[in-house]
């Protein structure tokens, strides 16, 4: 039987969902703008002079000459547990290693999550209208229905919204937030709403997935504490060493209650072995050099002074009638444009006339029709210098083309 | 609405196949056994002994100094590719970086081919009534139709039966096989019947997952190529590090044809992101060392070694009633005990009274039903000298039991 299916893929027959798979904008811009005068704005890269090299090989050294054990299978590591429970703690949480759960990164968090709480073409999950589009992608094998809401500027996700929707007998399998740092929004969860979000996780007895990559990175004076430090029981926290240590080392960590962690366990198992890596050993080593802090205080002054570099551009380059906030955690800076510009269009003449690259906020869209006239503006991969220099190009081309 | 699931989880609802999760037997054994007098054949560990420390620390070292962009995010490195294509040649093997995709270990090979082959709920997969139990658990959350076929302990899968069902109608999404020292039956597919397989796969239009974890750990002469030699359409190849280097390294490689590698990196972005690991560039320096072959070659006459060790154990220690076969490949030796011997309630006094650890043959049972009488032996992860003390421990066990 020859489907459309094995028609493109001359009769191999392949999973339906397959039918429906594009490139999606972030994979395309990887391959986009390696030259020397291409600045990109595109990307949630950390800022790789900042990564701490010397002493993550101090650490794989010391891990590899403890004893070859560290190359060999064994169960997740107990002092890396430990370890992300005193983390936790300069979040203001309190959790147990009975909680923690080691992961390859949040986006294997998330996916294990997706796993153990959604049926297959059953169920549903809220999300917010613009949404991190990995997180969209993990949704994609289970076909949920899809409940937006909106985000606000201000405040995060639109409680009112989630209210309504849980008030009118919406059950979903889980809420999905990222509370500090929006990706792609940049806006943190003001701390009214948190308590008020969830209590409504709460009383609909609706599990809020929390999606906190950038947490740690917060450039006020204070950052109130995640969900998770309000609720140990309906708040499920997903955390990742990929920005404040390295991406390569591919780890990261979900904060459950107990009695979910065997079945993390079993699906974890069957995707890549339920093991501690040599990276969880290595970040463990570098843990316990005791370090971390005093790094992730050097982050947040860098990438405050990249942030404020970018705000001041925009304010002498973009057009007034443009408008964005300025965000108190995470990589992004989120700018809508006069709704006569079409960000998607304005991408194709940003990299071919201002070599500029960014992400129109159409890639976000959960339903694919809002953003059309935004931009996600990363600040976290460039000097200042660049961001003055790549916002000026990029002002300029939007004066042009508005004019 | 209060489900029996969530009365387990204290109200949180989860998906539907959680209610069928038991830990496996294999999970259960990673905890016991870890006293300096347990004699463990349980797991398919590697000889930690035998891991090239040393080289593997100065390729991570000279990775980390090739500069900070070893930490950051970055695709799927191109060298470790042509490295691959380089390495499969030694297997007889001809393809191209076009066609590998990498991973973090054979068993998320499995999984991500799985993802893209099977739709949840619907079709049926092929494979043996003895199976790896991971490969197992890759299939549960999809529910797929088992079509079981047995094995031949002297030629592999059974030809005729893969035959009959493929003649009488059924269409599996595919077949999954080991071809070289089979999980857990120790057998390799005899050099005539790979070529059969292949010519069914061919005729009835249906792919084969080849598992080659152990494929490169052959003690005989020589060891005929593997299927995917034998044909570059049918058969998607799943490949491993994890046994010819270090398991915690966690990297593998997949060979397919080159239309199904962007759904392949659809699902890996969705499950812990496509890129290049610190791992796979370590790997990547370390074979530019070039020091594999010789590697192989060291790692093949210790295991010889050791299988040779274990089956002049079995000789001397077990009943005469007993029945097991020389392995050309891989980690394991299967026995058989006389049919008045459950193997499962052996493992408990063996664990109690000889202290010594195997799997049952049961827990490799697809349906559950076959290998109550008989048991797996890892010979790869202990010297000679306890081998031998172990098997005799062993013997005295069964003897005693059967007495």
């Amino acid at each position: 039987m020859l489907t459309a299916t094995s028609a493109r893929t001359g009769e191999i027959g392949l999973a339906g969902w397959t039918e429906t798979v594009k490139r999606s904008a972030l994979q395309e811009m990887l391959t986009l703008g390696t030259g020397p005068d291409f600045i990109s704005f595109a990307l949630g890269l950390p800022a790789q002079e900042l990564f701490p090299s010397a002493a993550i090989e101090e650490a794989v050294v010391a891990t590899l000459r403890s004893g070859r054990h560290a190359l060999q299978y064994g169960p997740p590591l107990p002092a890396l547990k430990r370890q992300v429970v005193a983390l936790m703690q300069e979040r203001g949480v309190r959790c147990c290693p009975e909680q923690v759960f080691l992961t390859c990164g949040a986006q294997q968090g998330m996916n294990l999550l997706a796993r153990v709480l959604l049926a297959p073409a059953r169920g549903s999950v809220l999300l917010e209208e613009m949404a991190y589009t990995g997180f969209q992608q993990v949704l994609t094998p289970y076909q949920p229905t899809l409940l937006t809401v909106p985000t606000n500027p201000e405040s995060g996700i639109d409680l009112a919204s989630v209210e309504a929707l849980l008030a009118g007998g919406a059950r979903p399998a889980f809420m999905y937030t990222v509370t500090d740092g929006h990706n792609p929004m940049g806006v943190s969860i003001s701390q009214s709403n948190r308590s008020r979000l969830v209590e409504l996780a709460r009383r609909y007895r609706t599990p809020i997935v929390e999606d906190d990559a950038y947490g740690f990175l917060f450039y006020e004076e204070a950052s109130p504490p995640p969900l998770r430090a309000l609720d140990d029981r309906w708040v499920f926290y997903v955390g990742s060493f990929s920005k404040i240590l390295a991406p390569s080392l591919r780890a990261g960590w979900i904060i459950v209650p107990e009695e979910l962690m065997t079945y993390l366990s079993v699906v974890k198992e069957a995707s890549d072995i339920d093991m501690a890596t040599l990276s969880h050993r290595t970040i463990s080593a570098y843990l316990e050099a005791g370090q971390i802090t005093e790094h992730l205080k050097n982050l947040r002054q860098e990438y405050r002074h990249r942030r404020d570099a970018m705000l001041r551009a925009l304010e002498e380059h973009f057009p007034t009638e443009a408008r964005w906030r300025r965000p108190a955690s995470g990589f992004f800076i989120w700018v809508d444009l006069p709704a006569a510009i079409n960000t998607t269009d304005l991408l194709k003449s940003s990299i071919a006339e201002a070599q500029v690259g960014f992400i129109p906020g159409q890639a976000f869209s959960v339903n694919g029709e809002r953003g059309s006239h935004s931009l996600r503006l990363n600040f976290s991969n460039q000097p200042a210098a660049r961001i003055e220099e790549g916002i000026a190009r990029l002002g300029r081309l939007i004066k042009k083309s508005h004019a």
